[in-house]
């Protein structure tokens, strides 16, 4: 027989039980805050046809689209994203969604990217999106859901920065930048926190702003202080719609955890209203959600323009996060306990009792395996994690048959204690 | 612009936030009973390298994977089952895992197949397995498993029916069939609820099987009665394991829901001792629930022999079994309450009694329209299913801050109601 040799594409995990249990852990905790707030999920499949991802990710995107020929020479691709198949879905659907139509996704994506440290060619991606509004009321949700999820994660320190591009457009504007240069500036304003300031505007002043348009935009990069204190600063240019978000924000005891940041730019060509960015600043980790408000979703697959705004939650780095932060610590695979199997005619009474114990709620192993010496039995518990083991005996099944008692053996302690059940 | 139109691939299904809800309901409450068996998740990538996947599953399955070559023109191919790529951890890891080694996987898996009604090119799997023993208490805490499963997630009539392939071989043997002949005598046996005993037999006597084997193979075919019945009829041949497995589940109370079913074959090769298939009968819907023991899982990943006893929950069935029960109705994606904006100045009122309501568990969405007139408001209650409405108007926003009241407007009664909270 001729051995395969076991092994992964390089870029792809396996994610074994007690490394699942914290996403899982850390899923549950999104999919609840997301389900409290009338999120729904949505789920596409993981195939498409290749005309409907290609082409909405610029040339880049294309060339890492994992695309081929299916068996009926069908042109096929893999799901690069969440976006562009919600796209798909709603445009295919545009008659019945009822609107504003809200949902969450959380699904696998895969791009075949050079793999290197913290990228992967099979990761998580979390969006949540409300489409069919602009109301102010949808800014604020989507924010206050990430000021939630992260609170109810228990990451520590946790920033949720926002800024709005129409604010951002009306300094451009001020400075004197014009419609071809934008995007180039808004790139070099991103890097602000990575290079600092005055290499920005040295980059900026490269694509001919003048001296009066960077003393402009250098009132944004250097603004610093309390909310009201940068919109005094600022308050010559479009604050409006910052100003109503944050006061809605405020009153709903989200202020400590919300920053206005005024350089907050965000790449992408397509933001056009509130952006937002999630941080922990030195957790040497990047941002774990962001997002902002788009105004044409449908793109190529309607003539409808529908606008929206989403944010998506980086699993990863949420769990990379969380993982310095000795989150969980709690969070894992094992079973609390460990039922002993002391010999073949009590096993009955082992699958009892383990019975028992998950009828009160918790996770019980009984020993499977085939040698039922003890000694084997208490190095499974340890191996496998399990700190509580009963021993069932006949002795310990006279004192759970007549007093409802289990001898219980802490694998931590070494101490045997008894326990009501 | 060119419009693409927006459409699925053949074989692929969209889930929508409704449908969504009940797939999860049923994920989570599996979830739930296997991680109170101490079983935890195990995930593996959708691509493999091509010859981690195929030569596994036959010539018929060889087709039906998804294989081409990636951008660095490597052989991959999609997940086709969850078995193998489990199998390939197993062996990858032997070193580190701590047997018996049980998990769980729910996921996704591709197969190239004509669709047909109830027949998709994705559509997921449940599986559970132990490895690295052959004790009786795996073959009873995998019945167990089921039984709770379809217990926990309210299924009315199911039976949990297991045999044993040694008890079936000791029947072929009796009944003098050859070691060639047995592979093709198990695929007929299996088809007697289909077609009947006496098409089974003719069928069996074409392969050369005599009278007096003909005459021990209806003994199976045709038994019925009670537990206590069928073994008395079936003494002759070995069913040490059969009675064993049993005693231990009536033990446990399952008794009502497992069946032992003398005539279970089971078509695949691979198993070797006990099997089990979970049925509703007159449900019109297939097996729910199968699988068995198996002798060696590693196979062509590795010398070392493995055997382990696992089954597969088929969650698209399930799915239509519960469906034609009625066991969605409570099950849906809509918000319990919707909290009215009556204007702008109040819209910061809405979002705080949003947020009491989320305090207190339910699930709310806040109107997030942008036309505020009420009517339109009650109209996207309606269509988006959601029975509650909090009227947020200046009256109700005293009463809720002098006496934290809330006026409620149920849709289905058309009523008003006062809630406290």
């Amino acid at each position: 027989m001729n051995i395969v040799e076991p092994r992964l594409l390089k870029g792809f995990r396996d994610f074994a039980p007690n490394e699942m249990a914290k996403r899982n852990h850390v899923e549950r905790i999104l999919r609840s805050v997301f389900e409290s707030y009338g999120y729904g999920q949505l789920e596409t499949p993981v195939l498409e046809h290749a005309d409907i991802l290609l082409g909405k990710y610029g040339n880049e995107g294309d060339k890492l689209t994992y695309r081929f020929k299916d068996n009926g020479d069908r042109d096929v691709a893999m799901r690069y994203d969440q976006t562009v198949p919600f796209a798909r879905f709603v445009a295919q659907n545009l008659g019945t969604l009822v609107r504003p139509f809200k949902r969450y996704q959380i699904g696998s994506v895969f791009r075949a990217d050079k793999p290197q440290k913290g990228r992967y060619r099979q990761f998580t991606q979390c969006d949540i999106d409300i489409i069919g509004s602009n109301s102010v009321v949808t800014d604020v949700e989507v924010l206050s859901v990430a000021v939630e999820a992260f609170r109810k994660l228990g990451v520590k320190g946790f920033q949720v920065q926002f800024s709005d591009r129409k604010f951002l457009e009306s300094v451009l504007d001020a400075a004197g930048v014009t419609a071809e240069d934008r995007g180039g500036v808004i790139v070099e304003i991103d890097k602000v926190e990575k290079i600092g300031t005055e290499k920005v505007l040295a980059a900026i002043a490269d694509k001919g702003v003048n001296e009066r348009g960077l003393q402009v935009i250098r009132k944004i990069l250097g603004c610093q202080g309390s909310f009201d204190e940068k919109i005094g600063a600022l308050e010559e240019f479009d604050v409006e719609r910052v100003k109503s978000v944050w006061n809605s924000l405020k009153s709903l005891g989200f202020e400590m955890d919300i920053v206005f940041n005024p350089s907050l730019a965000r790449g992408l060509d397509y933001y056009t209203g509130i952006i937002t960015e999630t941080v922990v600043p030195d957790s040497g980790i990047g941002s774990v959600c962001g997002g902002g408000r788009y105004d044409n979703l449908l793109g190529t697959f309607s003539k409808e323009v529908l606008s929206g705004i989403g944010i998506a939650f980086g699993l990863d780095r949420i769990i990379d996060v969380m993982e310095t932060q000795g989150l969980f610590k709690e969070v894992t695979a094992s079973a609390e306990y460990l039922v002993t199997v002391f010999d073949q005619s009590l096993m009955g009474k082992s699958l009892e009792i383990a019975g028992k114990l998950r009828e009160s709620g918790a996770s019980v192993e009984v020993y499977l395996g085939n040698n039922l010496k003890i000694a084997k039995q208490f190095k499974y518990a340890e191996r496998a994690g399990i700190n509580k083991v009963v021993l069932v005996g006949e002795d310990e099944v006279t004192k759970f048959e007549s007093e409802g008692i289990l001898v219980v053996k802490d694998m931590n302690s070494g101490e045997q204690e008894e326990e009501k059940v």
